[in-house]
């Protein structure tokens, strides 16, 4: 049985941005409350609560700081063309939030307080959700380790924590394609490791590429594998997708690369308009020889944060190799067009994947 | 040129626990102050302080609780013999610092900042360093990133904090041999990720097994290399040594593996008393054929927590491999002397290894 959420409206709400898409960038704002939860060993999860948006306080000694014991989400309420609110898949969320957190040996949530955290925070901040095509209210929850000790174990007392931001696009280029970096020294993941959890670990030494990626004039890294650095795992923060000769393929879930849940509705997708997209090891050479051989037709990311997003080229070594004339193709504009159709309630969702707010 | 640090002192001392071994445990107990430094780009490191102990402020949206931009230090104060205070290699731990905080994208800190930093807040906490053998003043510097914004980039912020800990023995076993987990399925660390640094990320993955490795009634878990699952890296939070017919082998530093103050300490030593040591890369199978054979003479980890840790045994799959009738070997007995000797003063340092405060 689930307790009910504690309310404690701020007297002070803040002056909201301009919820314009140019304005808003991503990850820039945040709204006026947040959604807060204890655990602790023995006594669960307890003491959800909705208060104003305000610093955590936290013991230095906080695992969190040391052991990196810190799972999160990024799911969006979408503001539909007929005023309402809704979620997209949810509960893929929620279920990938529980797999993150039983690989780093956090305690995991109870069926539906995740969806029900969600919906009770973004009503109560609904008027932060932007109404501009492209724009998006992002939903950050995450959970950390806050017991106050030293010592490589589990901690035995955790936060869970929600916070809103109203955003736009995550590319400053939009719809535009991106360039990515493939890289040859860094690595992501690896199976046996983390990859495969929405966890910060795999965030931390990807920076150092990132920074490398951005240095070369690419928005993004894209990842090989650890063991032969040959064959493709993702972008950055995205799936990837390659359409070669009329079929499309994207890297098989190894074990260290992260089931994106927009990954998952693109393939239902596709799959409903009968283009064969196959899950398979995708070497990097095979991409370069397909560009080569001029079989390669498109390729795109796909990822909550943008969507999809069109990838322009991929810079590899001291070659850089053009995709599709740098243009949006058919089919990344097609999968982009209805997801967001479906996510603005401009499309019917045949699919059943929205949830109102 | 560094900024003096302010200080502000605790209207408010804690009652201290007993200093003694068996109340201290490990990473229970914080002294009365700790030492704060903020970053910001472009006005690099300012602010240096020391204040009461007490709960970091931070935004939920920083950085560090998403993308793990964290990395950490671990060094000692002993109380010596004679009454005073001191270091051992405190400059390692702060080469390893900028090491790690180059790995993760972080600025560096200045030469001479944090052993300046520690200098002075060991100073103002010295009632805290345990006098009982075997206890001392565990010291934990990091740096965590706290820009509050979300998108896959380098902070523009970070927070610096060094706390002191009153520690006894790392193991509940104390000198005595503990047994360890050879990981079959999970692994720590990959090269061309973060191994070699000590970041949070580390043990972020690495928790799962260390709770089996538990359950399977060991300290610790010794992690093979993630491409072949076949060489030795090292143990939980200690770098390992083999002595196998008289020779003693440790793990040569490939890029997956944290190079240990301890064990370069251990390496000069027993170079010192020419008992020839060798970094190789060292198979499991050749530790358990030498077991076999009768020529695994003993094994122990090194690490700043528990010094020297005498291995009582591997598990390894179904099979449990005992090492010298699971007592403490000569060398580690003499290793653990030495070195604690050296550390309390009751050794001279002929090796200009200790610092006074
Ligand atoms: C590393 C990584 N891969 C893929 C994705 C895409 O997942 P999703 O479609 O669920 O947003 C994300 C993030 O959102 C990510 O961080
Ligand atoms: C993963 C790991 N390896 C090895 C060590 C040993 O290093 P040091 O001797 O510097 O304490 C530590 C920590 O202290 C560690 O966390």
């Amino acid at each position: 049985m689930q307790q009910p959420i504690k309310m404690e409206r701020t007297g002070n709400p803040k002056a909201k941005p301009a919820l314009t898409d140019m304005q808003l960038g991503f990850g820039q704002y945040f709204s006026d409350h947040m959604f807060l939860m204890d655990y602790t060993d023995g006594q669960g999860w307890h003491d959800p609560r909705i208060v104003p948006y305000a610093p955590l306080m936290l013991d230095p000694a906080s695992m969190v700081f040391h052991y990196g014991q810190a799972v999160f989400e990024g799911m969006k309420a979408y503001r539909t063309t007929d005023g309402e609110a809704q979620l997209f898949l949810p509960e893929r969320n929620a279920e990938r939030l529980n797999r993150s957190l039983e690989r780093l040996s956090m305690p995991p949530l109870e069926p539906g307080q995740l969806l029900n955290a969600v919906r009770t925070l973004v009503h109560v901040d609904q008027d932060w959700i932007p109404r501009q095509e492209g724009t998006s209210l992002y939903i950050r929850p995450f959970v950390i380790a806050t017991e106050a000790a030293f010592g490589v174990r589990p901690s035995s007392r955790y936060l869970f924590t929600i916070v809103l931001s109203p955003v736009g696009a995550y590319f400053q280029e939009g719809l535009q394609p991106v360039d990515i970096l493939a890289e040859a020294q860094d690595v992501r993941a690896v199976r046996g490791g983390t990859g495969s959890a929405k966890t910060a670990a795999n965030y931390a030494g990807a920076l150092r590429a990132q920074v490398e990626a951005r240095a070369a004039g690419c928005s993004q890294v894209l990842w090989l594998d650890a063991l032969e650095r040959k064959y493709i795992e993702e972008v950055g923060s995205m799936n990837v997708f390659f359409r070669i000769a009329g079929h499309v393929y994207t890297p098989s879930l190894t074990g260290s690369i992260l089931e994106g849940v927009t990954r998952g509705a693109v393939m239902e997708l596709l799959d409903d308009w009968d283009v064969p997209c196959i899950a398979r090891p995708i070497s990097l050479d095979e991409v370069l020889e397909a560009a080569e051989a001029g079989t390669l037709e498109e390729a795109f990311g796909t990822g909550t944060a943008a969507v999809i997003s069109p990838i322009g080229g991929i810079r590899w070594k001291d070659r850089f190799i053009p995709i599709n004339g740098r243009q949006v193709g058919d089919l990344s504009q097609k999968l982009y067009d209805t997801m967001t159709g479906i996510q603005r309630g401009l499309i019917r969702d045949v699919y059943g994947w929205t949830t109102r707010i």
